[in-house]
This record gives C-alpha cells, structure tokens and sequence, in this order.
C-alpha cells in the first residue's frame, strides 16, 4: 500500500476534471480565458450567516498541486489521461489570478467566495481542492461561529479530532479558532498554525489509579495546582471536596464531562465557594452545542469544551459550495435546463452598510460595471493571487479572527439570533 | 507555515492523552497493563446496523505513530510534557496487542470494535487517533452500505470528494468502496488503494464550447463513444437526440445531474430506445442519498452518482465511538457517576445465528468466561496486532467488501429497512 502522505495535492482531484482537461487541449478550447466562480447557493437551513474559512489553506494547497512522478505513473498506469495531457499536467502549476472573501468575512447565498480567472485548462483542474477545503473550513467555521457568540465571551476549546478524520480534526482546530475559539486539543494545529492547545486528562486517568485521591495527587504533583481536575468520575460532590483537599483552594479549575452540566455547575460553583476556592473555574463539557452553550449562559461556567457539534458544522457538515464555469472568452454562460442554474458572468460585491456600519445588503453585480457606492459599502473581495502566486501581505489566521469579531457587530441584531430565520442581509443581484 | 503533511501520525492526537501520559509515567502507574475498547454506545437515530471501517487505515497509522525530531521539538517548544515524557516518547512504538472487527464487519451498541491492550502508557496515546479513523470511516461505511443495498445491484460511483475534507475524501472513497459502492471519482482514491476511479466531463465542459454538439463531438473524438455525454445542460431532450446524433447508437450513457431524475430517466429511456440506443445507459446523479435511491428502484437508471450524503454519513457524519478503559491490573474500571457509564472488564463477542443463518443476537460476555456456544456462533473479533505488529494475513478491501455482503445476508429482513428502526438485532450483555 502506497503512503498516506504525499507533498503533492493534484491527486485530490477528481477524474473528470483531468479527462475534461485532456478533450479541451486536443480541441484547443482548453486555452480559452475564462472565469470560475465558487459560491454556495443557499446557506444551510435557518442558519443567518456564513463564515468564510480555508483560503489560507487553499493557497498551499494550490502551490503543492504538481504533478510529479508519482502522480505521473499512477495516471499513465491506469489510463485517465493520455500522453500529451500528461505532458501537460507535468509541467502545470497554476498561472491564473485568484481573488476572493479573506478567512473570517461573512457570506450569504450567492456571495461569490473566491473568483479563479485563467485558461479552462488551468483552472478546471483546481475544482475540487478548492471545494473540499472550503466546503469543509467554511462549514465548521460557521457552526464554531454560532458557539462561540452563544458562549459571549467565555473560552471555548475545541475537542472534537475524535469524532472526525484524523486531517480533517487539525483543519476543523483551525477552523473553530479563526472563528473564536480560544483553543484546541489538538496537537498537529498546535505544530501546524501555532494554535494554543489545551488538556489534563480524561476519565482513564481517573481509573488507572487505586482512588481518585491518588490520581488527583499525581496530576497536581505533576502539573501543579493550576491544572483542572476532573470531578465527575465516581461522585462529583465528593470528588470536588477530594480535589480542594488535594490542591488547596488554589486549584485552577474543576472540568465536569456528564450529567445537567449546568445543575452540577450551580451545585460545584457554591461547593468551590463554601470550600475557599472561590478563583477555582469551572470547566464543562459532554455534547455541548451552540444552543446547550447559550443555555448555560446564566450558570457558573467559566469555559467550555465542545467535540462532535463543532466538527461536524453542527448539523451542517458542508457549506454546500459549487465551481461554477461564469465566464468564457469575456461571455457570460450558464446552465439553463432546470432550478440549478446560475447566474452567468464575472461577478463583483459590495456589501452595503447603514452610516451607522450596520450591514443592509449584499450588492452582487456584474464586473466592469460601475455601480453606485455609498460611503459605507465595503467590496468583500480581496486580491488572493496574481500570476499563481499568492499575493504579498495575505491576512493571517489572526487577522480572520478580527475579520469576524468586526463583521458579526456589523450584522443587522436579529442576525446573531440562533434560531432559525433569513439570512441576516438578502443578496441582490445587480 | 509548516508543511500540511507529514510522515508521523503522531501529532493527531489531543493534548490531555500526552499529559496524562506525564503523569502516569512519573507515578509509575504508566506501566500498569490496561485495556481499552472502542465501542458505540448506539447508532445513529434509528440506524439499525453499522459498518466497522477505518481498521486497515488504522494499523498504517500506527506504524507511523513515532514522534521524531520535528513531533519532539513541537512538543518541547509549547511546554505539553517535560524531559522525561520526551525521552520516553522519542523511543515510543506500541508494543501491545490489538483484536477488533474486521473492516466490512457489522457493529451493534455496545460491540468491541477495537481491544488494545498494553501498558497504560502504550495505549492511552492511541486514544484520539484510533476515533478519528473509525468514526469518521465507519460513519461513511454505514451510510454507504445502505445506499448500496437500495441500489440494489445497480453500481454507484462515489462522488462526494468536494463535499468534504481533502484527505477525509480519500478514506470516504475507499470507506464506500468497502460498503458495496463501484467507484469513485477521487483520483487520490485509486492511487493509494487502487479503487477504480470514474469521470467524463462536467458542466463547465459544456458551457467551454460554442455548442452541445461541439461540446459532445470533443468528447467523442477524445474519449471514443463508450463515454458518458452529460445531457442536462440545456434542453434534455434535445441534448439526447445530438447526443446520439454525434455518438451514434452505440453511446455507452447519458447522464442527468438535475431536475426530477425518475421522471427525466424515464422519458430519456424511452427516447434512447426511440433512436435506437437501446444499450445506452443512464447514469442519474444531484443530491442523492439512500431514500432517493431507493424511490428509483423502479426507473430504468443503470447507474447513481452519489457524493453529499455519502461523505458526510447521510445525517450521521460521525459513528459516536469511544475509547474506554475498561481494565487495569487485570481487575474491571468504569466510570461511575452517570448515565454516560460504560461496563468495566475486558470482553469478548459471540454473534449467534439461527440454524438458517440469520443473526439472532450479539452476545457481549467478560473475557475469562466461557459462555456455551452454538453451532452458528461467530466470534466478530480477529487478531489485528501482536506485540505491536500487524499480524500476517490481515484482511484484504476486497475482503472487507465480501465480508460485509455476507453479513448482510445474515440480518434478519427487517434489519435492512432504510426506515427507523431498532438496531437488528439485540446486544446482550452475559
């Protein structure tokens, strides 16, 4: 079996994108210009706003998309493409020009996200990277979004590489963290993206010690009295009154994984204080999401940790994204048989405010039109890439973050509600 | 930035498995021998099977779970654990002995799906790593199993790779390949696990050329008339008709990605037979999922596209699996202060079977014991790993793929509805 790992990602790509790129350079529409569009159509039910993630991880990707040998042999030995595309692909890297929503803006339906310019065959073969990477980013950034406006203000570490792919657990860590989260657990996004990661210990812990007083002497020794102790293992009240005798009030924080999270919270919160630990945080976690988190808004709860929901978009595990073919040759196209058309030609956007910054609506019109700007409407779109090659200057995952504390203010109030409603500002095709 | 891919699986693991990792080993409770199971406490909501997959990917996995240089200094630089953990981590391969379920194999609430026993060190650091690769493949399988048995020997191509993770797409290919699925569109797919990979052309093709037909005469030309014209982009009638046009009758399909495809495959079928393709086959693909499926039974389609609802589990993105404790020292552990407790004790698993064939129950029993076992009882578990090794033999995809049509034979009937229902068959707890 061949390795899991490749430096290359052309391979992430489905077939026909190579076998359409094969009949488009033999009859030479290949090196057509044209324009691709990748927008979602609708969001997911109810839900008000998108959150735009994955760009940043988009650009390597595009940059590592080379067809080497090992690409090479595997597509000449099972015969997708012939000799001359072949030729091709070996020396491929993309040339176009890339612009787009920068990670941490707002989307809405048709909002175009990112707008890949260059030959159909340099820019076909780009498809389905580009929407695996922002279809699953996108998706978990907007469930994480949700969580972390629900938990107004309080800390949120993601917990969830458990429950998804192993690769996919360090994109849905970056994901969760440019939309707010405070912190992962897991350690590859600590390596990769300089995430701060977090964790004491789990129930096995707890169990592979004679006692729980034993086990909670072993983590203090270990990792002193600012550590978090998990309570809930056998009996939480005496579990909390075992780990302040242990660690003296001093103890960091107590974590309970199970049960009414926000019953226990009130009931440990008043034993904590009763015991002198009045600075000792409480810590909840167990199938926590948006709407358990905005539940527990009046308990003592210091931070939470949430797993499943968040990397599984919380009942949205895609953003439903396409790669729409907009433009050829400067004509406008689009498919026109059934409720599945889109709207043809190069797209620009301007998203347009109140004075008072309040967003009204998304201003989606034809490039090379001019249409009137007031003095408060923002164009979402940035430069991504010239020439292949990312732009200087690219925002960073920081600055995602800053992007979307800024854009959620800008939101219209009913907005930022979590039930289910309209998107926050309609989209309006000019 | 680092590089998005690496050789060691090391770092796909949470932070808290390495700190009580530090812990352990300074108490020296860390060498105490342990068991651990992975086991879902339910399926998803009204799911009446799963699918163990993810155990081949797995093992690969923890071959390469080896901190090196790069792991070692990542984990020194953030301060996760002290000297003496790194200079045990810098040596760490796992030692122990794995048994489980082998991939294609059917699982129930409470089934051991995986055993790892070992020290308590050797086997707490596997915890994440071993979740996210069989909950995110078993969650795929088990979606995908039931599409295949709605497809009811109709072949599907899987073409979800878009919709979901760029790596996650790779294992949900090959995750759906085990489950019964034909192919797939994922070119990573067929290059690592040699899955047949499938694709003509998309919409974009279409929209290229000036015309249907000259769209359609590329193609031909290119990739001969054993090819699949997509016919939907305009008029589906009158593409069908310059479809056979330009192929002749000897067209090998059509496919139709839109619209009401039972409706559209009907018609285009009778029209195919009107211009005398009468062995031109339809492929209908656009948000399928198993219902969908299945309310096609009686159209004359030859063949789905499924991608959306296959990657991400059809509503069930993960397969809710745990990794637990459940002995240390020889003696039982669980956790006791909820209704989250798992029984303690390492186990072993009858499934009984009627005289016919039919599975009748899954007998969950304490290892040690020996329960009476009847002519056609099977023991689920097989040897995965021995003294840290993959031992010989392991089974084959294909196996997998062989494995899971028998086991689905020897459901009871009602286990195969697609309504909501209760697993097929009991687990009893002796």
């Amino acid at each position: 079996m061949a390795p899991e790992t490749t430096a290359s990602t052309a391979l992430f790509t489905d077939h026909y994108e190579l076998t359409m790129l094969g009949s488009a350079l033999a009859d030479d529409t290949g090196s057509r210009p044209c324009v691709f569009e990748v927008f979602a159509r609708r969001l997911p039910s109810g839900r008000r706003y998108g959150v735009v993630a994955g760009t940043g991880r988009l650009l390597d990707a595009i940059a590592d998309f080379r067809f080497g040998d090992a690409e090479l042999a595997q597509l000449e030995s099972t015969a997708v493409v012939d000799a001359d595309t072949l030729a091709w692909l070996a020396d491929y890297s993309f040339s176009g020009e890339i612009d787009g929503y920068p990670e941490g803006e707002l989307f809405f339906p048709g909002s175009p996200v990112l707008t890949v310019r260059g030959t159909f065959a340099d820019a076909v073969v780009l498809e389905t990277l580009a929407l695996s990477i922002l279809n699953h980013d996108s998706a978990i950034a907007s469930a994480a979004a949700r969580m972390a406006g629900a938990a107004n203000g309080r800390p949120i570490i993601e917990m969830g590489g458990r429950r998804t792919h192993e690769a996919a657990a360090v994109a849905a860590a970056r994901a969760s963290y440019l939309a707010g989260f405070a912190t992962t657990s897991n350690l590859e996004a600590g390596r990769r993206y300089g995430i701060p990661t977090r964790g004491t210990v789990a129930h096995a812990f707890m169990l592979l010690h004679d006692s729980e007083e034993q086990a909670f002497r072993a983590q203090v020794e270990k990792m002193g009295t600012d550590t978090t102790l998990l309570v809930d293992t056998y009996d939480i009240t005496a579990g909390i009154e075992t780990a302040v005798r242990v660690a003296g009030p001093e103890l960091g924080a107590i974590r309970i994984d199970s049960g009414d999270v926000g019953v226990l919270a009130r009931k440990a919160r008043e034993q904590l204080d009763s015991l002198g630990a009045r600075d000792t945080r409480i810590v909840v976690s167990g199938d926590l999401d948006e709407h358990a988190i905005a539940a527990l808004r009046a308990e003592p709860v210091d931070a939470y940790g949430v797993g499943t929901s968040v990397v599984t978009g919380s009942g949205a595990p895609t953003a439903g994204m396409v790669y729409k073919l907009v433009e050829v040759d400067g004509r406008p196209v689009a498919k026109r048989s059934t409720h599945k058309e889109s709207r043809g030609g190069h797209k620009r956007v301007l998203r347009r405010h109140k004075p008072t910054g309040t967003a009204l609506e998304e201003f989606v019109y034809p490039a090379g039109t001019d249409p009137e700007r007031g003095e408060h409407d923002v164009e979402p779109q940035i430069p991504l890439a010239r020439a292949g090659v990312p732009v200087d200057g690219l925002p960073s995952l920081d600055d995602g973050r800053a992007r979307l504390r800024r854009a959620l203010v800008s939101l219209p109030w009913e907005g930022l509600k979590l039930s289910p409603g309209d998107p926050a500002v309609p989209t309006v095709f000019g």
